[in-house]
């Protein structure tokens, strides 16, 4: 059997490694465009900060390893046509400037997502950056580490947007961050995300809400920016409003796409047609709340498990992707935020029967030095108190809680089970009453 | 209706809060035999090394408050007999030594337990103590103060035993651990033990494991330990070999009780007699995993929900306590140490067809700096892969991380969907695969 799959980092080469465990007669050959295969790209907000200082540290593993494997991994060859009748790839080696053609059994498409670039006047000057690439967290942490680069303009209030934010913080430097919608993390509920905007103002950053890019001015290198509201002075700009999936190779072909481009997958990571199966930020995946296959969320850690069960599957073991709820946090300077599950705004588009409570707790048993509060924020159904979601900002004890949650949520657990769960508990680590049950104590 | 509550601290005051907000027209009397109620005995250990500075940070309500709810209160006021045909008690006023009587509709036994004190010769010097009680706590914060104190042993090495160790080397002074098994916390299995054990030492921790006191000697004051094996020079001692349940005054009642002595009581926490309560460490409790009513896991967590669970049952609402799993957690120097469920021993003492895997896995992303290894041990059903338990140690990221599997194992998990949960992923906070993910990935 010979699988060929269109993508070298997170969903592809985990497929193709966990492929070659489970069948090592596997003939596997990986199409990847870029030079960089399997790189930890979640965390190159923190390698152009320099708190990563080797670009090999992001590598999880180097074409020769897979070589080793019995993988074959070509880069710099761009897949540019599918034609699923014949079962053969059109590729264009990049380096050569030729095309090439080949054949497989199965197909897995993996090509991940491109950043969204915001179509405006300026939008060629240089001195725009985005942050999908290694590539370019290359070119811009070696532009951030110049000393007449002061002060930086963050395009998008989202999770990259806020982790380049922190970098650029903990450098020294200015931060200027613009986003479109009227508060942080648009995912999120405006309420939950209100100590975020107050902390990161008082870092210092400089915090445009609800104000919408217009143009970007300067001779050849971008040095102001104008939006519908003012005209900013710049050094730098940092694009992060979003990705787009890499699909256009698919126009000419019958695989099933979403609006925004995603292949369109089942829970075995099936497209619409045989023996074609597709993950990763190309694809989209299955929301169990919502329930909807045509949820697009962008994780790596959605990416890792999807190759896995790709491979499975190939190899003859029918496992199927449970889908995601939404699960996710990250750092913004000294506070954690994260969130499981559904927003009030997002059971709200569902048009769910459900309530919400907030609470704020302890993260740790008061009397334990350095507690520090916890805002919590649940969504849950009207009826039956099944747990839908939840938000949590604060400075201690918030990004692995979310997984208690998270665990729940998955389980399907009303707010009373919840409550009466056996969790660990000592006064370094939580109150005596987990913050996540004084929460689901409040669903009467 | 009238309630008297016998015990005034976790189980006891959270009952009646619970009953004051549900049924605001109850009678709710409260007989205490110490001094001080509702305090936060878990903090103590972190209270004799004055992390805790305060003993009023202790005090979670004082007396005036509850008096003020309209809870009656009497301290120093012990129950010496319960009469469960007229429905009587007889109560020995401590400070004025006269005995009072009192009748109740509903009775809620809440009495808690006592340190268990080594039957050794020499058990009598001054200079042994124990950390069951605020009472306690102020002695032995006052002697360790003192700067002749400088070599002291501690015996047991469970949860109050490394915790107090902890305290005794931030304080720079000469810990001697003695503990009878052949291993450190004997609820977890050998194995994962092991690196406490090796950290313990480097701290300078004098550790004596599959050792036995025979004696204290010493004049007026303890200054030696006589062990089956050596004999130790000591200027202090602090015995943590666990707690018996206070329930001698119901020798004459035919109240049921366990062989240790435990109020046994089914998941409404009602013991075999009609209109009385039981809950805390005075009470056994329902073990899941185990299928067990007799189970003794003395632990303010449970104490408070069951203090709640007894005032929804007594208010009218007949709401049952799932019981426990045997989950707890707790800080030792630089490590967190955490268990869930059953572990290897537990699993073969009852007999169940199972397995365990164990990983070494980083607690977040490896390229973020100052990643720490998390030992992971999981216990699993045989056939069905269901998780029936989990031990963790590590530096970061081991002690709220157990409660994402506390949750799973309370919603009957098993491996592959637990795998493919949906968690939370950044690089700060785990790795792309979650530890216990990179666990339960080697469950086939």
């Amino acid at each position: 059997m010979k699988v060929i799959i269109i993508g070298g980092v997170a969903a592809g080469m985990s497929a193709a490694s966990k492929l070659k465990r489970l069948k090592e007669d596997t003939e596997i050959i990986v199409y990847e465009k870029g030079s960089d295969l399997s790189y930890g790209a979640c965390g190159m907000p923190y390698f152009i900060s320099d708190v990563i200082k080797e670009e090999a540290s992001l590598i999880a593993r180097t074409k020769d390893e897979f070589l080793k494997r019995g993988i074959n991994v070509y880069t710099q060859h761009e897949v540019i046509k599918v034609d699923t009748d014949q079962k053969q790839l059109s590729i264009k080696d990049l380096e050569n400037n030729t095309i090439i053609y080949d054949t497989y059994d199965k197909l897995i498409i993996a090509t991940g997502a491109s950043a969204i670039r915001l179509p405006v006047e300026g939008k060629t000057l240089k001195g725009i950056h985005t942050l999908k690439t290694l590539e370019d967290a290359r070119s811009l942490k070696q532009r951030l580490q110049d000393e007449t680069v002061q002060k930086i303009a963050v395009i998008g209030g989202g999770f990259i947007g806020l982790e380049v934010v922190e970098s650029i913080v903990e450098s020294g430097k200015k931060a200027i961050l613009i986003e479109r919608e009227p508060q942080l993390m648009p995912q999120y509920d405006a309420d939950i995300m209100a100590p975020i905007t107050t902390m990161l103002a008082r870092a210092g950053v400089e915090i445009h809400l609800g104000e919408t890019v217009k143009a970007y001015q300067g001779d050849e290198t971008v040095s102001r920016i104008k939006t519908d509201k003012r005209t900013l002075s710049v050094d730098l700009v940092i694009e992060a409003i979003g990705v787009k999936p890499d699909t256009g190779f698919l126009e000419d072909s019958d695989i099933k796409r979403h609006d925004n481009g995603a292949v369109i997958v089942d829970k075995q990571l099936r497209t619409n047609l045989e023996d074609i199966y597709a993950a990763g930020d190309c694809a989209t995946v299955y929301h169990r709340l919502k329930d909807s296959f045509t949820a697009y969320v962008p994780l790596g850690t959605h990416a890792n498990k999807a190759g896995r069960i790709i491979a499975e599957n190939i190899a003859g073991n029918p496992i199927t992707f449970p889908g995601v709820i939404g699960s996710n946090h990250l750092k913004c300077l000294q506070y954690e935020i994260a969130k499981t599950g559904l927003s009030e705004k997002e059971a709200e588009a569902l048009d769910l029967a459900f309530d919400t409570v907030m609470v704020k707790a302890a993260n740790q048993a008061g009397y334990y030095p350095d507690a520090k509060p916890v805002h919590i924020k649940l969504t849950f159904e009207r009826h039956t108190h099944r747990l839908l979601g939840c938000q949590m900002v604060g400075e201690k004890g918030v990004a692995l809680r979310i997984n208690i949650m998270a665990t729940a949520i998955q389980a399907g657990m009303d707010a009373q089970t919840f409550s009466n769960l056996d969790l660990a508990y000592a006064p370094p680590f939580s109150p005596v009453w987990d913050p996540l049950q004084v929460a689901t104590n409040q669903i009467k």
